[in-house]
């Protein structure tokens, strides 16, 4: 019960202390959460309560069914940029068409995810590399942030990757809205200062921690209710400045996804890429605080737990919601120590949904993206290019292919295409194996490459250490080497294939392996094996490579040595 | 210049000798293909003249450029096949558009195979496994003697994958054309009883072999005399037989393949996947015969004969070529020395281009379609089924997908679903390697599995052996395992992580060992590195983790042990 129920585990111990921490920690993320989520729904090209709505169940039924002591789930950046992409191709925004395709994204990620956990498939996450998921956040906060830039401008704009926003924005600058520019300019200017320099200047004004680190995180309040305040006072809308206007009040509403076949199939794929994002991402955050405080996680239950949030989020008007970095971290500095604190967060924006819905409707849009774009632009790390150009040109080639794919071609194509170059990488290098010569360290029973050491070979002896697994990929490689080893040198009479790092002997090679025994035996050339694993040499037993072998299997290349060099012929190199 | 024109290396040394050989084997050759190609063309939808033309430019094209000595190149039964299935869903069977299109597939197969070639790209058709190709074949052959059935029983019907085309023949069984029935089972007997029985017999008789031999051949050209005779003299076309009819008598006409860039879009990926699957089987043949006579073939300029004879066929009105099985064996056992046989076969079809075809005209379709059956029965291999299920459930169950989807889904959804199966299942195996926990071999300085040998061990001291290259896919499994190992060991002071078959350590998994490195730190324990390969430690001294290392890198893992175990606790098993 406890597995699938983990509230049963933290529930129990629950005392007042663990409470004050609890609530302390809510009330920070719900004040840091009211304007984000309105924003993000913007961004999801949703209608404002959306965000709300998507904020208020999902976290409930995360608070059952996580394992994360500390993830905050609801809307993110990167999962609303999917859902306007996803949702976009198949419906108008603004229309009911539009919020129904929303909620269906969410109830199929959810299905999705918890067949996944069910399933126990957790670890195909892994798929994603660490280059390609940091290169796609930071992709995807450029992106986001520029798709912000038409509501700071005042304009009309749109576009799913970088050349068509930027060029759509520039095509529009000459209807730029003063007001509007100068509401999202100054909003965005303290939104950065605030979160550089407040903490630290109320600090030097005696403002004690908590205090200032409330105020601190309450900064894009400051910043909505300024901004409505000019609107409302200066009469702003009439002079062209987009407003959040009607939002309904009340608790989130029941609703249904869609049921139309035409439509699952249309946002079947976009809603496995934005859960298997989503996932990635939450449990990245979960992992990493889960480790801070000696926890741990389970990734399966985490499937469950996200599924459950979504399939929430699909039935109280949300869209697809994942745990979010930024407010994880908040509500883990926060103090919060139980998902209860998730509870409390729900409760407050529950109390929003119903008090304060009437107050944001002079709101400007420009001051939602100004939160919007101040908020991405830390998940921009360029520096990764520098680290694996540094480490590896391969997986620099993936970061990079995923960051321009994904600018020039949108999110979907960049992961997907990031995803496939990833794989691609690893097949070709280990398409084309290291295998090293080697010889006898005078002195040893050791062997090593004879282009790096001092080591005694024999003319009649070529013994080939294979540093990769044999499989489909390289088996024809290693073929063409011995092929062309065998035939360049006239003296050899013995082959022997140092198996030690050989993991792995697919059919294919197997294949290969037999026809390189055929062809070596029609040269009168014998081939063998040295230093095969236990699980490599089980699988050899039940074919017919180890009968047929024109040669012997040694337990280590010492022996094949001792048994095949001729010791007066052996010369130190 | 020999490397791009292989003509000039066997061209030098021609003579009367192997002018006499080559004649021989292009006789022969000849009379094979003549109703071979009527046939191909038949299964492809296209005119019969379009398989004869299919081999005469090819054939000289690929003399010219090709590095093989006995390959003969043509359509073939599988890219026929491949050819009717991509084609289908761009134009309608009989219609002008049809023809096109299939010139335009060779087209963009000749080009996408020469730009392979000019890149030296061959080594990509590595990532089609033995099973997978072997899957992949012995299914086409089950499709096509099936899609053969309607042209047995003169029944319209169609399809593309089994059930479709078994279930269109059930449908149509009412309207069975007996003499056609008559036709083409007498035709299927007779071609399977002398593709088994002739040769023996006619030795039985006395006839010389060479003689034997060329009968025996001729089996398909009798039955397409018989059979015409036949349907001639008994005026069968007016009772329902259907016939081959008018053939444009005449040298293959000079065409242009489709230039419009819808055609090229939707024919891109089907030519993609011909050019693979066709230099696939190409080069299998050619390599197995090149080894027979010690010769080699070179697979990047292999690439670029088979583009050109491509090219040659969608200019010269054919459809999408390569090098044969049948074909070529023909041409290898019948003595063939060099490409000048093939040239020879294609001035022995341009001859019957030119005087034969009126002939043709009462030729029925019945035989045709049993000269295909008979064909592609031989490709039907079963047992690679046993053979890969005794080896390995990855590979038994690469093949099997491969056969089922080809047989439920067609060819295209097949191979490409075999492919994806097949790295998937890599990437799976590799997603949980093998790590065993070593102990010292008393003794000596050897470290073994302590779960399969009597070792000493240290309580102190944990040993993980990685069996597997670390890289995405496979490194938080080895973050779990070690913090999962760790939690469980208090004693546990030190961790040595033996990398002797680590062949690649990518940038996530070095995130991973670096995180490794900070939780083990955390928790007051030592990390160690032993026996790190060459190329594995330039790569890891580019990044931090050398630097931060909790511990220190020992050249073999005796040294790791000399260091950190404590000798008053070791104790043996």
């Amino acid at each position: 019960m406890r597995q699938y129920f983990p509230i049963l585990d933290w529930g129990r111990g629950y005392d007042r202390a663990t409470l004050s921490n609890d609530l302390i920690a809510a009330l920070i993320v719900t004040i840091m959460l009211i304007p984000q989520s309105l924003a993000y729904a913007l961004l999801a090209g949703l209608p404002p309560e959306a965000g709300i709505y998507a904020s208020i169940a999902p976290i409930l039924l995360y608070a059952v069914f996580g394992t994360s002591r500390s993830l905050a789930v609801g809307p993110v950046a990167v999962v609303s940029l999917l859902t306007a992409s996803a949702v976009g191709q198949v419906a108008q925004q603004g229309t009911a068409g539009y919020a129904v395709a929303a909620l269906t994204l969410a109830f199929l990620s959810g299905g999705f995810l918890i067949l996944m956990g069910v399933l126990r498939l957790g670890f195909l996450a892994n798929f994603l590399s660490h280059p390609v998921i940091a290169g796609f956040i930071t992709a995807s906060g450029v992106l986001i942030a520029v798709s912000q830039l038409k509501h700071i401008l005042g304009v009309e704009a749109g576009g799913h990757n970088l050349p068509q926003m930027l060029g759509l924005v520039i095509a529009h600058l000459d209807q730029v809205n003063l007001p509007t520019l100068v509401i999202g300019g100054a909003a965005t200017g303290f939104l950065f200062w605030a979160r550089r320099r407040l903490r630290s200047t109320l600090a030097r004004l005696g403002v004690p921690p908590l205090l200032a680190d409330i105020l601190t995180k309450a900064g894009p309040v400051a910043a909505v209710v300024v901004s409505t305040l000019a609107v409302w006072a200066l009469d702003l809308q009439a002079r062209g400045v987009r407003i959040v206007g009607d939002v309904p009040q009340g608790l989130p509403p029941l609703t249904l996804p869609g049921l139309s076949p035409d439509l699952w199939r249309a946002l079947l794929l976009p809603a496995i890429l934005i859960s298997v994002i989503g996932f990635v991402e939450s449990v990245s955050v979960a992992q990493t605080l889960a480790a801070k405080r000696r926890q741990r996680i389970d990734p399966d239950q985490e499937l469950i737990g996200l599924g459950a949030a979504n399939l929430g989020a699909a039935l109280t008007g949300g869209y697809p919601v994942t745990g979010g970095f930024a407010r994880s971290v908040v509500n883990f500095d926060a103090g919060a120590e139980t998902p209860a604190a998730g509870a409390f967060t729900a409760i407050g924006l529950a109390v929003a949904a119903i008090a304060l819905t009437p107050l944001v409707y002079y709101l400007p849009n420009a001051t939602l993206a100004a939160t919007i774009i101040v908020a991405v632009l830390s998940l921009v790390d360029l520096s990764i290019l520098q680290k694996t150009w540094r480490y590896s040109r391969a997986d620099f080639t993936a970061v990079a292919a995923t960051i321009l794919l994904t600018l020039g071609l949108g999110v979907e194509i960049g992961v997907a295409s990031g995803v496939g170059i990833s794989v691609l990488l690893h097949l070709y290098k280990t398409s084309r194996p290291h295998v090293a010569e080697v010889g006898l360290v005078p002195g040893t029973q050791h062997f090593r490459n004879i282009d790096r050491h001092d080591v005694q070979t024999d003319g009649t002896l070529l013994t080939l250490r294979v540093d990769e697994s044999l499989y489909f990929v390289n088996a024809r490689f290693l073929e063409d080497l011995i092929q062309k080893r065998v035939t360049e040198g006239c003296a050899i009479r013995n082959v022997v294939l140092m198996f030690s790092a050989v993991n792995e002997v697919d059919f294919s090679a197997l294949e290969s392996l037999e026809a390189i025994n055929h062809r070596l035996r029609d040269m009168g050339v014998g081939l063998h094996l040295s230093e095969v694993k236990g699980p490599v040499m089980d699988k050899l037993r039940r074919s017919h490579l180890i009968d047929g072998l024109n040669g012997h299997v040694y337990l280590s290349q010492y022996d094949a040595w001792h048994a095949l060099a001729h010791p007066s012929q052996v010369r130190a190199v």
